[in-house]
């Protein structure tokens, strides 16, 4: 068993490119080859289909064409973000206000700028990720500068309350930014409605079924912010570098089919997932982290006491099914999840917590399997670990 | 004429993705879509290909894998050398030497640190081009933390003395740099061989039949840099951001194809474009750029006297014929190429430069056509010109 089946929920690590985004892709791998600054007609091409894209991507978040510009992923967007208003604002004031659940790409930033005379505040969030807007009205400082809070949270799910931190940021004149790449594609976001106190989101397209090595940042008309990578005068002098025209163009294309019918498909995704979710909590001993309701669409972080998330995840890829133990992009890291830690979550069982990611990869047949192979698995894992308590053995 | 003519003439702008390269990249766009961070089956599959790839590419440039990073291009490399380099050592001083005919994704970075308090000694470079070592060893402080020079220039083909600039850098100590964006892949690298005193060395995947969006930066073992996109744990801890997993695939299968029979290559497009700038000297009032002899081997830089290269380029598009007036980075700029002005090309003539860079798109009947219609274009074009003097008309 097994042997032949492949699961993928593994959604938030990265997502599959969808056929339609390749094939838009391909004729800028092939004959469409031109650098768009080039003023002859394979240039103009490119440019075009780099402006297309931009159109696109603006139009799925309700910004204007000119408030997005494309960087190499959401690595780049959350840097230039934060460093970026960080330098330009230095003389207004040293102080940024986070949290301690964000992603390394927005956190290790922070970091930096705290070796540069910067100091930064993060806010604690309660037991389910939640960040408290009140407590974000207390930390607010005369010399704040920047407020970076992420839309979603890439491990457990807890989606925050943007639109009241987002008011609270704009009633300080401060600008926000958020990191918004696991909830592009998994719920809708509208920057000129909803979502209008955003002033900076980062985004990336191989998050939403588009390439590796896009993103994107938008950045709202009128908001002051250094360039962060220097030299050619590509994305109207504001982001150097030739711009990586198939990847632009697979991203434009990939935003348009994750935000088409994004509430019906979400709900669909949500189903999936509540059915996955009940089966999974009928083993013992095993906990939901992140918040019940206020979560992605799409995941589930569970954990399992007396097991190891990674023993968990290697058994399951024996079995096909792609999980992980929290952010891929820690994953050379032997350290408990921040995350897990922040929403306090103790070491020795954080330790046993699994990701699963649904999307667009996944269907019934798939939630089925799941529920068939992880209580076995946890059952094994539990039978050899020399903590379990043998009344409690899940049963197989 | 020309209305079925595609002659492509600007290989440094950018070049086509050669066949075999877009193969490779494809199962990376498709089935192959793991994140190379995840610990299941297509996870390591995508580190694998990275992991090959960074071989490949250590390989070409006589490197180890170990001291190649991923990045997102040839802008980012320069700017995560300089940047970082500056601030790891900025304790130790806070002068760089460079020169003023850098590309702006060397140029724009200093002048960054500049305003950062950073001091910034540009070698003046001969009518050529070209850096003179003596000229460098003059200009080193005490507090020189890092020298920064082109392997070779992007809009005149000059080749700098590398060697020699490298070994007066290891002299004293000082971290030397170089953007092989230009070299590499057009003559032959080799960093533990006549290379070996460079620490730093930025490419491109796109300047050599690879895809745009992906690139590279050696940093030799035992450098001391600070990292310049903080976040995940990708590239040993010091790249971060989820690995563009096609693009660095098509990137190391193209930097393969590329210095493969090298010296045999360069010769037969060195051989091309000498019949043409041969050809073209015939035309009256024009200037050769850069230098004779010590030059990329499909590089031409002319100026002709009384007329735009802009209006130049267009026309010549109209025949089918790509080319452009000098730094594709730069053409959203109206202001003279600072590589002319800093070679002593008066902004008049700097005006009328035309760039044509040979490369895998061309072939002898390509030579043909140019000097078929380039006289003609700029005979008509000095036919209109205020300032042409009759006498000396183009022969059509």
């Amino acid at each position: 068993m097994g042997e032949n089946r492949f699961v993928y929920m593994d959604h938030a690590a990265t997502t599959f490119t969808k056929p339609e985004v390749v094939e838009a892709m391909l004729p800028f791998l092939k004959d469409h080859f031109g650098n768009p600054s080039s003023l002859y007609s394979i240039g103009r091409e490119a440019k075009e289909a780099v402006e297309t894209s931009r159109e696109k991507i603006a139009q799925a978040l309700g910004a204007k064409p000119d408030e997005i510009y494309f960087t190499s992923g959401g690595t780049e967007s959350d840097n230039w973000a934060v460093k970026g208003t960080a330098f330009s604002r230095q003389k207004k004031g040293k102080h940024i206000i986070s949290t301690p659940i964000e992603h390394h790409a927005v956190l290790y930033p922070c970091e930096y700028l705290e070796t540069q005379g910067f100091k930064v505040t993060y806010l604690p969030v309660d037991e389910y990720g939640l960040v408290k807007p009140g407590e974000l009205e207390a930390a607010i400082r005369d010399d704040t500068i920047l407020i970076s809070i992420m839309y979603a949270n890439n491990e457990i799910g807890t989606i925050e309350p943007i639109p009241e931190i987002g008011k609270t940021a704009r009633e300080h004149g401060i600008p926000f930014h958020t990191d918004a790449v696991q909830a592009i594609g998994n719920i809708p976001l509208d920057l000129h409605g909803k979502d209008k106190h955003i002033d900076m989101l980062s985004l990336s397209s191989h998050k939403f079924y588009g390439p590796k090595g896009v993103g994107a940042l938008y950045i709202r008309e009128g908001i002051e912010i250094d360039n962060y990578m220097h030299g050619g005068a590509q994305e109207k002098e504001k982001r150097a570098g030739t711009e990586n025209v198939a990847g632009i163009t697979g991203m434009g294309k990939a935003i348009e089919l994750a935000t088409a019918n994004i509430e019906k498909h979400s709900e669909e995704i949500r189903k999936m997932r509540d059915r996955l979710r009940a089966g999974i909590q009928e083993i013992p001993d095993c906990r939901l982290n992140g918040h019940p309701e206020k979560r992605l669409p799409g995941n589930l972080n569970f954990s399992f006491e007396y097991i190891e998330g990674e023993s968990l995840l290697l058994m399951l890829d024996q079995m096909g099914v792609c999980s992980s133990t929290g952010s891929a992009c820690s994953s050379g890291s032997l350290d408990p999840s921040h995350v897990l830690s922040a929403i306090g979550v103790p070491p020795e069982i954080s330790q046993g917590s699994l990701r699963l990611t649904l999307g667009d990869a996944n269907n019934e047949d798939d939630i089925d399997y799941v529920l068939e192979v992880l209580p076995q698995v946890v059952g094994k894992l539990r039978a050899i670990s020399p903590f379990y308590k043998p009344a409690s053995v899940c049963e197989k």
